[in-house]
């Protein structure tokens, strides 16, 4: 699938993510060394038409609509792009496969385990390529730790302790939009953050195999959106905590909320091994901490790094070489959130240009689902749950 | 009970801690403004007798001994300070309290929870006073987040995270010394450390309801103190986790260990409130963390507060008064770990003043067993515990 | 000058920052809610013909050529962004503004401050749009200091310590390129680096008076680009240091240096006023801190204030609105190194379409040289030196 | 001169130190292994009679009194500690010397480096012990810096970084104290906190050549101590900023405030070298950080090092060994501002068993007045000044 031309590409949902997919697309092309890395915006649907009217203008794609099957129908289209509320990514993305599209659904994969898992299988059915957009697995730091935890610098891993916090949600004016109803959403904060740090917890340590979990809704009454002054009933999670049992043998809690005061966009996590340990906080995402058992004594402390050209990813931005033997460039220019989303499209283009389907695939977000579903029945039924892992081939 | 006369105290076990009460009591002192807060080191008793006289010549302590009951039985001795292994503890209490004494004993109280009923029964019946030594109560960051949670600044508390977490165990070299052994120790990390940060999540938050947790045990072999060839199995957990359900309905982990490698003297929690919150870790001690949501948007950040006079018992310490109007004085010139055992005298010598036994009392302790034993049942069980709240009177 | 059609730019520099002009200029078209911030990419030059080819495939520049005299005297071009080698912004800026165009300079905007004030003179006369690219002053957390000062916030500044440490120059494999030679550069770290830190202590703090200075170099011979079996002489600083006196009375210190082990990209000033401070350091560009001296001695701490669309520019980006009656939306998912000049590029937009030079335009260019030069001469002359304010129009 | 009967010690001043010193020397007796480490606390005096009362009778003093002389001329009396207000310095140290006291001399030790100069010759035509309390140069992370610096851990030293820095005394309505006046302070917060700072200079980069420096007052009057309706002049310098030379050829910033909002008790430091770095604040006293350009460049960054028994001096106090084959015990439990005395008299303790003067002694106490000198000098000249290295024998 040696090919030159740009991944001609639609996009369903003209929303949020909207402008992160098509500016990291954008930018991608003059980021990349590598002149495959593209992607031609091609058309761009939303049921909003003014909406994708406005992305389309905004972002240089070609065409635009109102109908998503004019994108996953569309014989001028490689590759679909999907960003709609939860609910609407099953029928959309099974369309998809079926009309021959590589696909990248954004996260979570599903409203539940059991359609992912028809996701899942039908992705791997189709052949095509299939990626969750997991943004945070290509993040430098991120990158750098689980590859120092794949070469042993931790030793095999004890416990983990995760979270994705915010507390934007905390404000009970904010109206009952699609993520707070249990149909389009399928969770709260659990599935909306959540995903992400149940993703991280698989890629760093493995597979989960039972949790035991509580949830809490702070908030039970919202206006409606097209009518503030009246409340609707808020019908998911705003704090999921989870005890979890990992295959290996680690333990771990798993966290996730959008309504934590004092919490802003904290994706949390440490993973502590038999002689290291390694810290990381999407608060201050421009450095990753690591400590090291061996250090000798009287510098036994983490290491406060701050990312550069020397770690996964950050050499295609802007950490300049400069030609010294050992260069290693300006560190520490910072990268930020737009960043990370290209780092996704641009692992994403590796996916398409080898034809094959690496993580994080529909499989892992199949994975994700059944964690995130594990969770709300243990809460519901207060017991440790065993997590499925549905064969999908 | 107005009096000028010290405290004569009589102290039981010369190891570690006989150091920091030694000190404390003897730094009250001169540093109280209240000359009622004075303790006279009357005689220090153990087992190894060498020991004791060491440590007696070194503080003061007027006679040394071989036998607790020449400190439980002395008609020279008001006050009993119990620093032994934890399974002593029962049968020195109780005696203590048979002969009249007052009676502060060290953390965890005992070694199960039907053991730490019998004393805190005995203690309340004996009229005398009563301290389990959970020395981080007294600690100004944490007296002041009390503070401020009792005066409403975060709102309803929704959730806690709280461990006490250190790394120095996980060298596997260290003899097999009795806290690694059920019988004398009780429980491993969650008894030695987790004590505290169970005390500390009553404190700040109150009752827990029920519990569901799990243990791992990372060295299972040590070398035996008197014959380092041979090894000898460890009975207890290196790390505990627990999720856990307070009362007030505000949910939480709390979690223990003693061999995680980059931590050292973790003695962490953060409290989220309905509009602020809390962190405090012992690592940075001199420090206390407050996030307030009515803060205005663009300076919304947690503060880093240095401590100094403005918080509860620092003023009994080295930030000088300076004599303005509104005066604080130096701040931030730090406090250890040694000024937070003078402030559990402090607080120990107003009891005994006053007659009472205002928390940390044996029935906090009771309450800290019980919720240890519910977490190794809950962990033995895999389900969700109750915890047990015994009457007490 | 209100027009729709995109400002048509030609650019003179291929080398590291076309790349982040040109992202910059891209992403600004789709990030801006005001269509007229557009540029269209013209043309770009570089004496490296191959360089200015790659760059110009990358990024869409619709031409590129070897002569910079193709931008500077194009018909079809309104601005030209001038990225070259410092001792060439000279000639390209003067004849760019004969040639009747708008003019964004990189810093430093000269290799003296004799030939800086020839530059302003000529912008000014021109009556064209001239900035020069001073990028931090834009930054969010940056533009908020600004504003909390501007505000009074922390009354009359007492003192101000800034620097710009990086350390990637302490390898002496890395060549003799421009950087390093007194002719093309006329500074070493402090026309490098220094100009950011000179220029951000005007805008906090206002004009300098005089300073006091010292310069070292650490390494004193480097390859030569072309044989690196031979090595030439460096002929700049590797660090700067000021001690300053500020028009208001304010007394500081400004440092620059790319050689010093441990500081990677650090862009630090704290300002401390009569009752209150703000700190910043660009390692943790995502965060803001303030003191401000009328909280109560309980709460008295610097506030850690991570970036979100409360402040200034970040509203460009992709903190989501919510909806909510007091909205300041999803916080701290972090901005980058490219944002900056995404920010710097909006503002230029905004300059030229009110055909007005607000800062940092070239007299701040002079004034950035001006101290550079006083620098240079006070550690030559070991005395203080009084920095001129030479009048331009 | 080994002997094991406590030194008898008389002090001078009943003020702030005296509870320091008091407690130090009660406690060292009790921490210290060496059981030659104890001070007998014979007599302290102060012109304020009760104050002096008050001491001896919190700390155990066996007299007090009201003239200095009962101190320093007494024959029961072996060592004199000092800490009075900074002139009396002078005629109280000579008459001890004069009549074969050994001296500890609170910081500064003088009120010019004409009268330190006195001192510092008698001191070392006396004989005896002498010594000036730079108690930070006893702190385990400096002691630990010092000695990472003299292993070579950093290379030669290029930059130098350091202030002392409070803000309590921006408080106006604090009255106008000895400290606020020129005759017996000699300076302001220069000499008062910035001895410190200078002291620390000295000790990890050598030799100051020369200076050149600024200060500013910020409060200019102030209450009358017994008359606080009425308003006096203060005389002394609220900042103090210098530019540094250092014999060994690095630059150096140092300075020193007691009024900047925001700092509470910062004794900040960065050592930069060739090939890595230490930075400490007194704000976090219980870590040090070190950089070295060694590490691979994915792991380069500062490390954060909790302080524990690996550190010198810390093996004094409650970080407990456990016994394992190269067991450093627990760390990080904290250690305060008394404890640093503590370790300062132990030092001392030292220095008198052996009979001789080590650093920090009157000479470092000279070379600490001739550089506060030469900044006051040359603030009011406006030139570099060559600092005074007046021969003491």
């Amino acid at each position: 699938m040696n090919r030159t031309t740009p991944w001609r590409t639609g996009m369903v949902g003209a929303g949020y993510m909207a402008k992160l997919h098509s500016l990291s697309m954008n930018n991608l092309a003059g980021l990349s060394q590598d002149p495959r890395d593209r992607f031609e915006l091609v058309r761009i649907v939303d049921s909003d038409l003014a909406a994708a009217e406005q992305e389309a203008g905004r972002w240089g794609w070609k065409a635009f609509g109102d109908d998503w099957r004019q994108v996953t129908r569309s014989a001028d289209i490689d590759v679909v792009s999907v960003a709609t509320p939860n609910d609407l990514h099953h029928e959309i993305c099974l369309d998809a496969f079926r009309h021959g599209k590589h696909v990248l659904c954004e996260k979570p994969l599903a409203t539940s385990a059991r359609s992912a898992l028809e996701l899942a299988r039908a992705a791997h059915a189709s052949g095509r390529v299939h990626r969750v957009n997991f943004t945070y697995r290509s993040w430098p730091a991120i990158a750098q730790a689980k590859a120092l935890i794949s070469q042993g610098a931790i030793g095999a891993v004890r416990h983990f302790e995760g979270h994705f916090f915010q507390d934007h949600n905390n404000d009970p004016t904010i109206p009952l939009h699609w993520r707070f109803r249990q149909g389009p959403a399928g969770a709260g904060a659990l599935g909306d953050v959540g995903a992400h740090i149940i993703d991280l917890a698989r890629f760093l340590v493995g597979e989960v195999d039972s949790v035991v979990a509580t949830t809490q809704r702070f908030i039970d009454q919202r206006p409606l959106p097209h009518d503030r002054q009246r409340q609707g009933a808020v019908e998911v999670d705003d704090l999921a905590c989870a005890l979890v049992q990992f295959r290996s043998g680690a333990s771990g809690t798993l966290k996730a909320s959008w309504a934590l005061p004092g919490y802003k966009n904290d994706v949390y996590f440490v993973v502590v091994g038999e002689h290291g340990a390694i810290r990381f906080s999407w608060e201050r995402s421009n450095e990753l901490q690591v400590f090291d058992s061996a250090d000798a004594a009287p510098l036994s402390g983490y290491r406060t790094i701050p990312l550069g050209r020397a770690h996964p990813g950050a050499e295609l931005f802007w950490f300049p070489a400069l030609g010294g033997e050992q260069d290693v460039g300006v560190t520490a220019q910072g990268m930020g959130y737009g960043d990370a989303f290209v780092l996704g499209f641009r692992d994403f283009s590796q996916a398409l240009r080898q034809g094959e389907s690496p993580a994080p695939n529909f499989v892992d977000g199949l994975r994700c689902s059944e964690i995130t579903d594990a969770i709300l029945t243990s809460a519901r039924e207060r017991c440790w749950i065993d997590v499925d892992h549905a064969p999908v081939a």
